[in-house]
């Protein structure tokens, strides 16, 4: 057989041959832009010719700071395509951590767009290893020396790149892990890894990614390829739509409604702000949304089937990570599972589903012995594929997490004997409670299962005696007239744990705090504890 | 990223692991036979135990000549996973065919039917390489010496296989092209080439394949793997149905409605039959199936009309050989497309479609350009994808074929300005007239437009002026009862065609002849030509 090599470059040519009038959809400060697939590779091609003429090299790291944006997605092709490295930055990470990521991978040119600047500019004397910066966008007044202006870049370039022919193992992207202890952890991507993971999101019992698809990702572009929606989508040609910067959920409401959006990602917190708009305007109107993966942390089942019964909204779990490009897991519902009653279908779309094709799991006990499959044992999940990384750039701690061919997540799960996956808590924010382990994330999901609940995050907190005890903190929807006390929530969730699960104290609060990617910030909680922020925990009163 | 293979075995692993309950229906001669997943790798496990007391080695050849069963569904894997290699041989060659095949593919062991075996009893002096043969099914009185019972070889061999990693490159499988002319040409195909081609078949804008379908391959298993079907199944779980020996129109009919059949491929002669028999009992349903793929000649408009509206069976055009795993081309219908009034819509779906994901495609002219995307200019269709064949298997005849990195496939075609390829005909099938290029598929198309039509091949006949000029043969159906004139089918095309293009002569058979893969033998139309068989061309009488 031919070896042709799998590469982004495929992903390109072929919307641009057979998809050429389908449009990307651009969400800008100004309103909205969009252009077609023909115009989009026009743009990628004359970008290309820009990079050489920066002198960007193969094997380059090129960093990007952007939201979702129709130029951030040239990025996403252009870099790739000439054979250096796209290097997607969390720009919520620290000033501290930015520095270090920049350095580390000894990027030389900075993309940046006009409304993250400010971020940079600051930096600038400590990134040694970056000789260009790149402005994206009209609103900016230039502070950085020798800044070179995106359009400048493209402007007068040739339509036609001649892409050089490249190993289909050869890196093509780089992310850096939001580690919540340490320096951030960086993942190369390879063109191949790219391909595979691309292609199995369009398969049927995945994602079903199509041409006639109106995709928007959420999710940033920085996280983890975007979870590989805008690879995916623009190699089936789907009409792309991107929020943009700083999109408010009435933004995201509004692009679903405007563009007939059928499939849109983000993280969790992301989708229960939808939802308090929605009850908020009725006239509001997403059924166009055929699925919605949702990933980052898990959802509880309540508000799965909320948001399917009475607004039409079929979220589906995903699981995965920065490490695995990022899909492990996929919230198929088997044939068999789908002619069941109600409420077993939702028990099954509560867990975060089974491996994707080409996916091995396992999950361990400490011995290294795959758990049983009867929903309860736990043990640490593991991952094998040909897109889950083997390594972390340039990282010593590479040793402890990826062994003997297997990357260790770091994640706590069991598998049901169907072979779904329930995700219980990261290791790390299990709570060891008198030699017993109780989970974080199946406190948070019964939390939230209560009407007057917007947001729960639970964390282990010290004790004399238990080691450790569960601590919820609890943020109340805004429109909640009723009262809502420790001891009700107690109750409302008592009959679902064992006594020793249920948490010393409940801590009210107006907002949890989040990570840069949207998730409950567990570490500040526990920093806000220590600190006396949260009070003293008190033994339940159950 | 980590260097997992792509190879046969994840196929295998994830249906067993996720879908062990599912079933594969097998018919028999002495009626049905069905298990599960779980019993089915058991026995595979088994298989390749087998193989190894035999002494089959990796990189060995074997033989398989079946019909579509769930033993020959058991060697699909247990071959490839053990490292050798499966030579899926039609059976249907002539002798001296299939004496060339098996020695040059140097076979070491031959696995057969028992309603085959007969088949292979007089070759048995002339196949040195072939040490062990194997016979499937009861019904056969032991005449080769020494044979070996498959039963016989799996019974009470241990459940499980330590199957060895193997590289993606390595061979697993093997077909021969039915070549009109010259002894059949041998193709290999790689672990790479078919996980990459199954993942493929399960994108939503191909075959869409799903653990929900009920898939059943009429297609025969030794033709390009069984068109791909039977692994991209097993890797989703979809349950299976094998037709078994012999299926005629009846029994497939029977399997549809009987499994809930809903995807089902053949070659188009299969379903014209099944249409005869639809049209004779309206009380057949067959409305379970969502897709049929047909590829193998193209299926007229006015067919894939009239299937879709009267009996609800939509039929998608699909385009591939053997050389390329075997699918190119798939009639995906763009949304732009689904939009547009039905008559276009059905234009559409007379074509053969836009290239899958990851195949690239080239129509070439004579000077190897591109031709117009115009939809008339004509030129041979080029191919090149990680499962395209870069070589006949130790055959001289590899560099006329593949060159440059193309494999150049002798079908001739037009594009259209919206990408679609036009089957027009074989390099060979094209009638030469005065200079002038006519499509024999194209005339026979039309004639199989006009509801007395049945079959209708069309060749070329040797004239002393023109040099060629068109002969169509034509079969009535049987319930025809108004009597059908040679020029009354001339006048019922002719408003179609240049009137250069019409057939000189049409002859009325019983049968159009066919080859070992269903399609039309024109070789066969031709040989009678000269013999006498057909009359002699006149000029047409419009």
């Amino acid at each position: 057989m031919m070896n042709t090599p799998l590469t982004l470059r495929q992903l390109l040519e072929r919307p641009v041959e057979y998809f050429p009038d389908k449009l990307i959809v651009s969400r800008t400060s100004q309103g909205q832009f969009h252009y077609r697939y023909r115009d989009f590779n026009q743009r990628v091609n004359q970008l290309a010719h820009g990079l050489r003429d920066m002198g960007i090299k193969p094997g380059d790291h090129v960093a990007v700071m952007a939201w979702n944006t129709f130029r951030h997605l040239e990025l996403y092709f252009a870099i790739p395509l000439v054979g250096s490295i796209i290097h997607m930055v969390n720009f919520r990470l620290f000033p501290e951590q930015l520095t270090y990521i920049l350095n580390h991978a000894e990027d030389v040119a900075l993309f940046v767009e006009d409304s993250i600047a400010s971020i940079v500019e600051p930096l600038i004397s400590q990134l040694p290893t970056v000789d260009q910066y790149i402005v994206m966008g009209d609103e900016y007044t230039p502070e950085i020396p020798g800044v070179i202006d995106y359009e400048t870049l493209l402007a007068g370039q040739p339509d036609a790149f001649p892409f050089p022919d490249l190993d289909e193992n050869s890196a093509c992207g780089l992310c850096y892990t939001s580690a919540t202890t340490g320096n951030p952890k960086g993942v190369h991507y390879t063109h191949r890894a790219l391909y595979l993971h691309s292609l199995t999101l369009c398969a049927a019992d995945v994602l079903a990614m199509s041409e006639r698809d109106v995709v928007m990702p959420v999710v940033p572009m920085f996280h983890a390829n975007g979870w590989g929606l805008p690879y995916s989508a623009t190699w089936v040609g789907a009409t792309q739509v991107l929020p943009g910067p700083h999109p408010t959920p009435m933004d995201i409401v509004q692009l679903i409604q405007g563009e007939h959006v059928t499939v849109s990602a983000a993280v969790p917190t992301v989708w229960f702000a939808v939802e308090q708009l929605l009850a908020q305007d009725p006239s509001l109107n997403l059924r166009t949304l055929r699925t919605v993966p949702m990933g980052g942390s898990a959802v509880p089942r309540s508000f799965i089937q909320h948001m399917e019964h009475d607004w039409g909204i079929p979220i589906t779990h995903a699981y995965g990570m920065t490490e695995a490009t990022p899909l492990a897991t996929y919230g198929y519902v088997k044939s068999a599972i789908a002619k069941m009653d109600e409420s077993t279908r939702y028990d099954y779309r509560a867990k975060q589903g089974i491996p994707i094709p080409g996916m091995r799991i396992r999950v361990a006990r400490r011995d290294g012995q795959e758990v049983h499959h009867d929903g309860q044992e736990m043990g640490e999940i593991w991952l094998q594929a040909p897109w889950v990384a083997d390594e972390y750039y340039h990282d010593d701690r590479t040793s402890d997490t990826f062994v003997d061919g297997w990357f260790h997540t770091g994640d706590v799960a069991a598998i049901d004997p169907e072979g779904y996956l329930r995700l219980i808590d990261r290791t790390k924010d299990l709570i060891k409670s008198g030699g017993e382990w109780i989970s974080s994330v199946e406190l948070e999901n019964a939390l939230m299962g209560h009407p007057a609940v917007a947001e729960a995050a639970v964390i282990a907190v010290p004790h004399p005696y238990w080691i450790e005890r569960p601590l919820a903190c609890v943020v109340l929807k805004p429109d909640t007239t009723v009262k809502v006390t420790a001891e009700a929530l107690l109750s409302f969730i008592a009959p679902h744990f064992a006594k020793f699960w249920l948490p010393d104290t409940i801590v009210f609060l107006p907002e949890i705090p989040k990570t840069s990617t949207g998730k409950f910030s567990k570490v500040r909680l526990r920093e806000w504890y220590h600190r006396g922020d949260l009070g003293t925990p008190q033994p339940n009163s159950l």
